[in-house]
């Protein structure tokens, strides 16, 4: 959000000023402004180009007196970790007294095009979007109007140049991966998260690390991908555990997945810690509440929340953010459901 | 909401009718049908029982060209449960195009004063409170906007005069000790919510209730009550247990108070369901993936939510409703947590 053109002051411009240069009526840039639809295209994309340029700060932004609003919206409701991100949000929202409009997108990963309309009819502070991201032309029409906008994202997938807070994914599948060597276990499996989605490479790459860095091979047959849901990790866990040459230890790519793994091994007569170690992902409130308790890595949600909320204000406020891309640390959380492996049989 | 003043037609009168009734000017009707404080308080009593009288209906809610908004005001956020109740209003109001403005309360159980400026200001279509209510006088300010409320409520303890969506709290705690004492159990412990919430003394008497059909006397030393959360589950279910007389069952107040109870269990070196039965109560989805998976009371709690939301936007319509309190029934969900008592020692 650093500025490098020199030629133009920001927020110099009036209305009146942009139409001159267009070409246009004072109320067609009000149009545009107010992200009516009925613009010309190609005189929407000469206004926006002039607002632009001139860096236009629209004055007194919101015609209502109530408190100001951002826009939180979610990819999905994960009942598991979304409370923590509202939370987050929630405080510092209202530590300033704003409100936070929230919505989600029913999986979808991209805000369908009516609701931009509504939000930039709506005029909020800023737009938090959590594991979803926006259309390279949704981007461009909040820039122009100058809704700031920040991802809250698990994946690493975002461009630099998106405002983005994460975690750092790689270490935390490495962290993992080296507390379980550390324990003595040589045939670990991993089921991460959905093959497509980078933070589950990241952190089946971090796993790999740590078993290269302590010479030990990992057995291809042992890697898995799977959604993030305790089902996934039923599954895997079962299929992992019914073979011959079972694995001693699993680490899940989710709490909720770790959970599915747990069941699997009761449901084959497996002790966790004594037979089979699990570690999961995430660190939801229940994992310290498992039986055994749930050894996972901690991503810190509630305060990738908090982060990227106060990013989104500074950004509000034209602060110039240090950097674009933040990635909290991962950490790993040691409970009850890992010990050394068992003896081998025989 | 329905009308016995045949004398003044519902929304017959203009700004101009109330300015003149009251002597006042159309400004002054203006600024209290907007929320400002810049209105004398009596001035400010007569203008709304003016609007009141008049049924004052006003025209273009909003100018602002966004979608409608409802909010939706949370106690405080309880992981467990609240995704829940957002996923449900969510869902119907996302339908209906309508945006939630979220808050919560910080554990207060009313609104705080300057609350109410802002959502008068802000004019959404309605109020949705969980678990909290508003003071005589926020009603009635709202009421006089004509912005509609619904609470949430598991507490039971709202007047019947207010539009309440809740379960029916009696009806679980009999159901799940009927469960109990059919499997054989004579020894059974209730931890319940809170004693100063009227649903924690509404299971409790269910609880007593069905002990009385089946004569089997309650043991007063087996009747807590505590928090809904993880602790207090714990903490009462090491007392319980470590008794000499200890019990073969446990009926817990939430399901996180059932995780508490399982941990205690497993601490004290108890298998449950073969040594202790336990029944949680809520029915969140991790109660399934627990080991075991536990044995719950089903709070219907999303339902709830769509309930209360679509008894808000009948009533932000002018519906009548055809009854302004809804207890939705509550169920056993059997899993596998409990069991018949172990033999009697000896």
């Amino acid at each position: 959000m650093t500025s490098n053109r020199p030629d133009v002051g920001p927020g110099s411009a009036t209305i009146a000023t942009i139409a001159d240069e267009v070409g246009v009526s004072m109320t067609t840039v009000s149009k545009v402004l107010n992200g009516r639809s009925d613009v010309a295209p190609d005189t929407r994309a000469r206004v926006e180009a002039s607002l632009e340029r001139h860096r236009y700060r629209r004055r007194g932004k919101r015609q209502s007196v109530g408190a100001e609003q951002i826009d939180l919206v979610f990819h999905e409701f994960n009942a598991a970790w979304a409370m923590e991100i509202i939370r987050g949000v929630e405080a510092v929202a209202a530590a300033s007294r704003i409100d936070v409009v929230l919505s989600q997108l029913g999986g979808a990963h991209r805000p369908p095009a009516q609701w931009l309309d509504v939000v930039l009819a709506r005029r909020p502070l800023g737009v938090l979007l959590v594991l979803c991201n926006l259309t390279e032309s949704q981007r461009q029409q909040l820039q122009r109007q100058l809704i700031p906008f920040v991802v809250i994202d698990t994946d690493s997938a975002t461009s630099a140049s998106v405002p983005t807070v994460g975690s750092n994914n790689w270490n935390g599948g490495q962290l993992a991966a080296r507390h379980l060597l550390e324990l003595g276990h040589r045939r670990i499996a991993i089921i991460s998260g959905p093959q497509d989605v980078l933070c589950s490479r990241a952190r089946a790459a971090g796993f790999q690390f740590a078993h290269d860095e302590a010479n030990i091979p990992v057995d291809p047959e042992l890697v898995r991908y799977g959604s993030f849901y305790v089902d996934a990790g039923y599954q895997h866990g079962m299929a992992l555990l019914s073979r011959p040459d079972r694995p001693t230890a699993i680490f899940a790519g989710s709490d909720l997945q770790a959970m599915g793994v747990l069941r699997a091994a009761r449901q084959l007569g497996l002790d966790v810690p004594r037979d089979l170690s699990v570690v999961g992902y995430d660190n939801i409130s229940v994992a310290a509440w498992l039986g055994p308790a749930l050894t996972t890595v901690n991503q810190p949600l509630r305060h990738m929340a908090t982060t990227a909320t106060q990013m989104l204000l500074d950004l509000a406020r034209g602060v110039d953010l240090p950097t674009s891309r933040v990635d909290l640390v991962t950490e790993l959380v040691v409970r009850e459901s890992t010990a050394p492996p068992p003896p081998p049989p025989g």
